[in-house]
């Protein structure tokens, strides 16, 4: 049993009362056996055996063994699952019974908190798209035509979303320099990092019926950090005309916790201006009556210890209201556990680029075998408060042989 | 029950016993219980009851209500579940119990019979990316410098993969005509299909070990024809830089039945002469030892009943053996579920291209609301036998009010 002075938080603590973020632990005892898990300070809540103890209605939904079956709840089982685990945790009354059912985050082990179904990565940063269209494509607009009135996205590779500690192996595969006639085969010489923020689908939609900017909070459960591995090399050489595949599909790094979007209702801000007339579906602007679709998120990447940017979620182009209304105005389904990411968060400034091809304009350094990344943010909560949004993690090992 | 004389079939019937298709049905008494079922002639076998009755150790895979967990447990089972139906089928001393569990086609309905992982679209005939590239970029090369390198693919949704007979909601979206400042919103105008072969995963892959050519056969479970439904206006808009994303996401087709690959081992052929070097991975030459990786698939397209095309899979620059190498090079690991399709087959004649767009040299016309379009194959089997792909069959509806 954990002292019940574990229930006692500093103001400023990222995990406090207005975070209360979900996510998936094993402890050492019982390492088959995930739990749901609710951060609260340096300690997990066992949601589940916490909902039996307070006789919650959403027991079962909490003693899943993933995130899901919640997550597929909907917004009203969310709130008040969430109303309740901030009542445990903050009402005097329970603090010895919530006490009892924490423990150090140290003493677990966090998982993938949820099964991911389909990925999407976005394109949303104007200055990460401009950036990269002038290294990529050196002789053309870095813009494409089309990134002011749609928000660009293509399909990743579920498959690989792994969780925030796991190791990531250097990818293989075919790069082709320039001054090669033929492409080459090894190891990636060019691995970067991508700084993103992902956006979690909770409540499904039919298959045919678009969901509006305006059912982002009925839809989207929560929200992660994200390191969308790049191999650059690889990318450029494969990139045309289908889009990114193997340069991205090796590995995808989420945070261990998702934080519930209502948590971030304090970090709601205007997104840019719009220099180009928006089609309704995607217009946000003031005489809409849509809330402000950007949020206040600021991230840190840090190599090795020491912070190389701190890219500023708050100046994306696109917002995930945008990009939800977009990816389903075809008539495309959502299903609980979808997984849809901003792309690289690069804000105007030499040190807030999200990746390394834009840190070093193309030049690399890239990622060599031993380094670790870790991308970690937090926005403004009520109040004053802040609310963390965990960290993503993951070290390089080096390729395997050929 | 069925009478025995079902199991008499004639020797060129497309689902005989060098068939034995599976896929999943519900009948009209249960319409909430799925069973797996084993195409025979112009009949099913409830497979998980016939199991039970001939005692067999995999029962408990095949009354499952979806083909996933005998997909997940492998060759070997694959090998010996398909020796036990042939025997259950043909043996005289098995007549009668096998046509207590054999149901006329036309008494039960089809489902999707897997649940779709990740889902990958290969680009591989080299006629339909060459006339493809000569339509969408008239000032450059038709086949970008990369494609006779690697297989070009990219990842689809998994998620709008539909079970054949689904009807096709006419998608809307972004459309720019060169002639228009600035994109069109509405129902696509130029919605088409694209005539395709699907492989099945069945058993997984570790993350960070490359599967290669020769391993085809321990992780593709079967093959199925897919209709890649393609919004062309919303494709050509939105797909630099990063890829086709809602001009294809709003729906996939797939046929009802999975032939298992064995199936297919005599039409087993050559694929196209290689013309340019292959690295070793991907190097299928008469000097690597690998099998021969085309498939003698004959596809016939259909719209509103007449035949159109009759693209050969055969002529596939690209086979499935190098498909799975290259979207595991990296690293990427497979799951049970996961789909990767071939690209649309277009052979070297204008009555062999597998999507309107090629048929109509880009000018239309395309699919009017109310067409249906049919894809069906079949491929040579042993002793002279024909082996059927079933077909995969859809409706255009009209695009939803906006």
């Amino acid at each position: 049993m954990t002292d019940a002075t574990a229930l006692d938080l500093p103001g400023d603590d990222l995990f406090g009362p207005d975070n209360l973020p979900y996510g998936l632990y094993t402890t050492a005892d019982a390492p088959d056996h995930p739990r749901i898990g609710v951060r609260y300070g340096d300690h997990v809540l066992d949601a589940g055996a916490a909902a039996a103890a307070f006789g919650s209605p959403h027991t079962a939904l909490l003693q899943q063994p993933l995130l899901n079956p919640l997550m597929a709840a909907g917004r009203p089982v969310w709130q008040a699952v969430r109303a309740g685990l901030r009542e445990w945790l903050t009402a005097a009354r329970h603090r010895d019974t919530a006490a009892r059912h924490l423990r150090p985050l140290e003493e677990v082990s966090l998982r993938l908190p949820f099964e991911v179904a389909d990925y999407v990565d976005f394109y949303a940063s104007e200055h990460h798209a401009t950036n990269v269209g002038r290294i990529f494509r050196p002789d053309g607009e870095p813009l494409t035509p089309n990134w002011k009135h749609l928000p660009i996205g293509y399909h990743g590779r579920a498959g690989t979303v792994v969780a925030s500690g796991t190791p990531v192996v250097r990818p293989v595969g075919q790069r082709k320099p320039p001054a090669e006639a033929a492409p080459l085969f090894g190891p990636s010489q060019r691995l970067d990092i991508e700084a993103e923020v992902g956006f979690v689908v909770g409540a499904p939609s039919a298959h045919g019926e678009p969901v509006g900017q305006g059912s982002l909070r009925d839809h989207v459960f929560g929200v992660c950090l994200l390191n969308d591995w790049s191999a650059r090399d690889i990318q450029a050489w494969e990139y045309v005309p289908l889009g990114p595949f193997l340069g991205k599909s090796f590995a995808t790094s989420v945070s261990a916790w998702v934080t519930p979007l209502e948590a971030l209702d304090s970090a709601r801000t205007a997104p840019p201006a719009r220099d180009a007339p928006l089609l309704p579906y995607l217009d946000d602007g003031p005489d809409t009556g849509h809330e402000p679709g950007g949020l206040d998120i600021r991230i840190t990447v840090r190599l090795n210890g020491a912070t190389v940017a701190e890219p500023p979620f708050s100046a994306m182009y696109w917002t995930a209201a945008q990009q939800l209304a977009h990816m389903t105005v075809n008539g495309a389904s959502l299903r609980t556990g979808d997984l849809f990411a901003s792309g690289t968060v690069s804000g105007p400034e030499p040190d807030q680029y999200g990746c390394f091809l834009e840190l070093t304009a193309g030049k690399g350094p890239y990622l060599a075998d031993g380094d670790e990344v870790t991308l970690s943010a937090w926005a403004p909560g009520p109040q004053g408060s802040r609310i963390g949004l965990g960290e993503v993690t993951g070290r390089i090992d080096p390729a395997r042989a050929i």
